[in-house]
């Protein structure tokens, strides 16, 4: 008999997070003082790629993954947790040069093929970004997670932070939105995978742009980040903070998976459609009356999310269409302004 | 009440790891072809670090391991798991420079003290190596998983590899043995923590022993790896087959914690003692008569276990006093012989 994957587990990929504000508490109390000049970036509040200088040209992008299946054919799962791990490095402006694996399975549960093609399709995706893996660590576990711990290179002059989104800049996102209902809803029932097949092969594809854009237009990039498991909301609201601008927001621009907002109204909602709520609720200000199902689609936790990039307003046009190019659903969602008391303006 | 980590575990430390023929044959189904020629050594069979190179005077040493509590303060689990991890650095010759967490918290089972003290616990190894934690990912999950993705750097010319080994060498082992059989003992309940001090010590012990040697006495150790989950069976049939020598190694030399024949005697057993003894015993031809606790020592299986260094005879006595100032128990264990035709010759 055929194992649905999603049925194995009790939560799901990004989702099955512990919650920002209690992970946020408790390391806030630790001393991560660091006494290497060279750390350019730590990690101190996890999930963002650490970098660290090799010398004047190159620095590492580190980063690492991991989760339960959120979809069911062992393939499908392998190539979403593998182009999930490697996004960091893409969203950085990296380029990711090896990996490790991170596999726990239940190997008195699972038939070693699964594992056989879970791995299968994190190698396809490892090979397509030219990587390497070049080790891992497995463990027999109650439940199959997956991940990689991805290490990239970047030159120090030219990481894409967190930190640099300026006034005038042009918000693109480049992959759409829904994927953390849409698993919630293929682990209920309510779907099956090819019913999600355009999240499926989102969650799929690598985020890497570098090699579709000019230098101009690569340095015409201010500000990057990739859309996890916080939403376009958290991730946007991390942007804003650390660039101290207001980040204005169409909701109607934001582009949604097929069955994004049907899956939202049957109620398919994990528990951090709630805690990415309560981590930005006092951040932002919406403007005018949004359908409440399109308000929760901005809390919706995404695994292999797209990039979000602050882009000088000039560049944008041309910046969308060449992105386009790969990634149809990319659009243009909004702007940056001074900031203005709070960190998101959502205007419906 | 106070919550023993142990008792929170089905399986335990490096014990839990899938069986290693298992896991060799469906990684050996696996295209793992790699392109790139700066990878000087992948990790295709797990557990092992690889090296890519960077330039001509720095390669990556990169390493990945991570475990379910083998002991029950959880400040110990993070210092041992911390130090586990970062032995793969040292066993390759290398110097850890970043560290990013891999951590599964029980958060509705475990206070966020747990959390907090195997966090201090690993971040004061950490320190220790003078090594920066950079990053991280956690999850919600049933069992508490705690380890770490390392990376240091190493001279492309003096990596220790496991293929140096040369015939007439000393085979030096750091630490004592018996991980395996005595966490299985405080987890059954045979021993409290304070039974098995020596054990947990060494076991948070950083592998570090290049600060303590000069460059020649460097140059003389041959090749190294660390005794980890495979036992010193294992590791020391690994380092033979890729050195395409025989050890002979001497039963009653081999280094044992207080209480390791004791726990074996009580049955203190795991999988891994099983699975060690089938991945060796084809490739091991036993001399006299062991002890049937002692044979099974041999097979204990590891968690941040001592270094097993192959080294120029002229040198050994040296190197031994100059490492016994860290690690009182190293021992002399045995000698490599031109291959026998097998990998392992066992002296009682």
């Amino acid at each position: 008999m055929e194992i649905k994957l999603t049925q194995t587990v009790q939560k799901g990929g990004c989702a099955a997070k512990i919650p920002a504000e209690t992970l946020r508490e408790i390391l806030g109390q630790l001393d991560f003082s660091i006494q290497d000049p060279n750390v350019l970036i730590d990690g101190r509040d996890f999930d963002d790629a650490g970098i660290y200088r090799i010398n004047d040209s190159i620095a590492l992008v580190q980063t690492l993954d991991f989760f339960t299946p959120i979809v069911d054919t062992p393939r499908a799962f392998g190539k979403i947790a593998a182009a999930n791990a490697l996004s960091d490095v893409y969203a950085m402006g990296g380029i990711p040069k090896t990996a490790m694996a991170i596999l726990a399975f239940p190997s008195s549960a699972l038939e070693p093929n699964v594992l056989k093609e879970v791995m299968e399709g994190a190698l396809s995706k490892i090979r397509e970004a030219k990587c390497s893996l070049i080790g891992g660590h497995s463990i027999d576990d109650e439940t199959l997670k997956f991940g990689l711990s991805v290490t990239g290179t970047v030159n120090p002059q030219s990481i894409w932070s967190n930190t640099g989104a300026r006034t005038g800049d042009h918000l693109i996102l480049t992959k759409a939105i829904g994927t953390g209902t849409l698993c919630a809803g293929l682990k209920n029932g309510d779907f099956a995978e090819s019913d999600i097949q355009d999240a499926i092969e989102s969650m799929s594809q690598l985020n890497q742009i570098q090699d579709l854009l000019s230098p101009e237009e690569l340095h015409s990039i201010h500000a990057a980040t990739d859309i996890t498991g916080f939403g376009i909301a958290g991730h946007s609201y991390q942007l804003a903070r650390a660039s101290k601008v207001t980040l204005a927001l169409e909701l109607s621009s934001i582009p949604l998976f097929e069955k994004t907002l049907e899956s939202i109204r049957a109620e398919n909602l994990t528990r951090a459609h709630h805690s990415n709520r309560i981590y930005t609720e006092n951040h932002c200000r919406v403007l005018g009356k949004p359908a409440k199902e399109q308000l929760l689609s901005f809390f919706d936790p995404q695994t292999s999310g797209g990039l979000l990039l602050s882009v000088d307003a000039d560049h944008s046009a041309v910046l969308l269409k060449k992105i386009q190019s790969r990634f149809p659903r990319a659009s243009i969602i909004g702007r940056v302004l001074p900031h203005q008391g709070h960190e998101l303006q959502l205007h419906d």
